[in-house]
């Protein structure tokens, strides 16, 4: 049973009361598969900050569907005090991870909605608020199956394929950013290898890539991170593929951390390293890389989480920041819904999108 | 309490009966400090098969005192009995793991003595092979000291210092290779932080160097392999130290899976790369890394040893090297006990040895 088998829309979607956000756990992933109908604004914060939802695009789409969910349970009368509110329960999801830019911009369409509607009755402002977030969701598989297809031009039968972390349906909707062209690539009869790093500490590639290649029958690997220098010397890869939670204007992207690594031994070894990002994660406010903020984490994630017993001395510091920023000099190209871009990023994004 | 302290030696030693070998069994640290008297001929060589007792150094030391425990019990009366069976016991152990060129080294060397003293008594050549055994021991607490000594010449006060794997005394004996200097600094009041990769997917990193940093009162903060290009790109890393599992005549390593990567990174950001090498550790009849066999480990490692549940599912195929060579052109300096060699290795490291 694969993710897609069972949540045909990705693994957000509004409940079918209209009143609830339901998701597959991906933290219990892959030894369970379980679903959670949110409602409740702590249990809707918590999902996004436990990574029981993950992925740049499927946290845009939950956090859209969780404030309307939120906005639906409004005791207010007047527009005033639901306006508010709103934006009470908008800063608090915003609040709960700071890098990937889909969060923040998910939140902002539903606000402008929101505000647009001012002065119609409460239940239609929602209505026009849930229609949004629906549009958001639409969007992002529209945008990720054009980018799977543009990712094809860059692979050949055979190739061997590393991946990081977790660009599949899981992290976003249908095929996924990173991960969208080997779905589309079986679909065409193309045989793809890939290589996917575990991605500690959280695993995300270990626990839920391989799970979902696995389930599409997709020919997988797993490796430990730190293994990739390795098969990029014995000549198994021929391209990276990676997925973005934030990319400045300028192509410096912020992704899952290690990603700036995998692209230096790339670049070392004469492979191709590529991003795959639709509009939604691009942030124009961002001039560059160093205007990202970079999440840090609990050092337990590094130390106990996962393992029967934990890993180093309880007085062992940790260091855990959630992402790294990948120079935009190490990116091949960046594969958007609209094409591939390549260097000068700055002047070819701003021309895609702009 | 610190390994140094229960074992001043190192975490390996001949048994006070002269007829086992002790070792703290590394498996199980930091969470339990347990001590292995071993004797027989299949748990001497599991030791060294699960890591019980790991580190290229350690390894050799304790492959010669294994040998010699078996020599002991043997019931040959004449010595071309005695001879063969100490040859099937030192085959036996030398392919318990094939990358470490110590292991093979030092039975070589308890060989030759067995072989010098053909016809003498039995129990009196098995006390000359015990000799050699202290020796070697001997000799890589001489060795550890002396890199130690020389690693200082490397480093100023303050400066932060990634590590890979575990090169300190669990590995060797009393100070270390790679973390050798970090002792003697601290002894000789110079402040050096640790950046400590965790080193999956044994995580000799993590349960290990941390431990014996820390045991020591040395600062150090544990972080996972990924994240070591943000770290130096953050500025927080002077120098990567990384002992060895086998040097080659031209000076290409063999060391823990991911060591490669890690000079690479280092070259990337214009950070020197040590490799602290004992000449026991180096393999002349290697013209280069490529007559390295490299060890393929089971797949559980990665999936399942040390997690409560299984990381992945149980039909996901794993590719598991142990170590990976690190090419020459990307080390600064190879530390060895008759000082810093720099490029050209295939001539320095000639001059200095042969």
């Amino acid at each position: 049973m694969s993710i897609e088998s069972v949540t045909p829309m990705g693994s957000v979607r509004l409940g079918d009361d209209g009143a609830s956000v339901v998701i597959v756990d991906q933290s219990l992933l892959p030894n369970e598969i379980k679903y959670l109908v949110l409602r409740g604004r702590e249990e809707l914060y918590e999902a996004i900050l436990e990574l029981r939802v993950r992925g740049a695009p499927a946290i845009g789409i939950f956090a859209a569907y969780a404030v309307c969910v939120l906005a639906g349970q409004t005791k207010a009368s007047a527009y005033d005090d639901f306006y508010n509110e709103f934006n009470r329960n908008k800063a608090y999801l915003d609040s709960s991870r700071p890098t990937a830019v889909n969060l923040r911009k998910a939140l902002d369409r539903i606000d402008n909605i929101a505000a647009a509607n001012a002065g119609k009755p409460i239940p239609e402002i929602i209505d026009a608020m849930k229609a949004e977030a629906v549009k958001i969701h639409q969007e992002d598989i529209s945008m990720c199956r054009a980018i799977s297809e543009y990712g094809l031009e860059l692979v050949r039968d055979g190739d061997g394929i590393l991946t990081h972390c977790n660009a599949g349906p899981l992290a976003t909707s249908r095929y996924g950013t990173g991960l969208g062209t080997l779905f589309l690539a079986q679909e065409r009869g193309i045989t793809l290898h890939a290589w996917c790093g575990e991605t500690r500490p959280l695993l995300q590639g270990a626990r839920l890539t391989t799970f979902e290649l696995q389930k599409a029958g997709i020919d997988c690997t797993l490796i430990c991170d730190n293994m990739a220098s390795l098969v990029m010397k014995e000549g198994k890869i021929n391209a990276c593929f990676t997925g973005c939670d934030r990319a400045a204007a300028n192509g410096d992207i912020a992704n899952k951390i290690g990603t700036s690594g995998i692209a230096i031994l790339a670049r070392h070894y004469g492979i191709p390293f590529y991003v795959f990002c639709p509009s939604s994660t691009i942030d124009f406010a961002c001039k560059t890389g160093e205007d990202i903020k970079i999440e840090q984490r609990a050092p337990e994630e590094i130390k106990e989480k996962f393992f029967m017993r934990p890993i180093a001395l309880p007085e062992v510091k940790c260091y855990n920041p959630a992402f790294d920023v990948t120079d935009n000099s190490l990116i091949t190209a960046i594969i958007t819904e609209k094409g591939i871009c390549r260097s000068p990023y700055t002047e070819n994004l701003a021309a895609m999108f702009k």
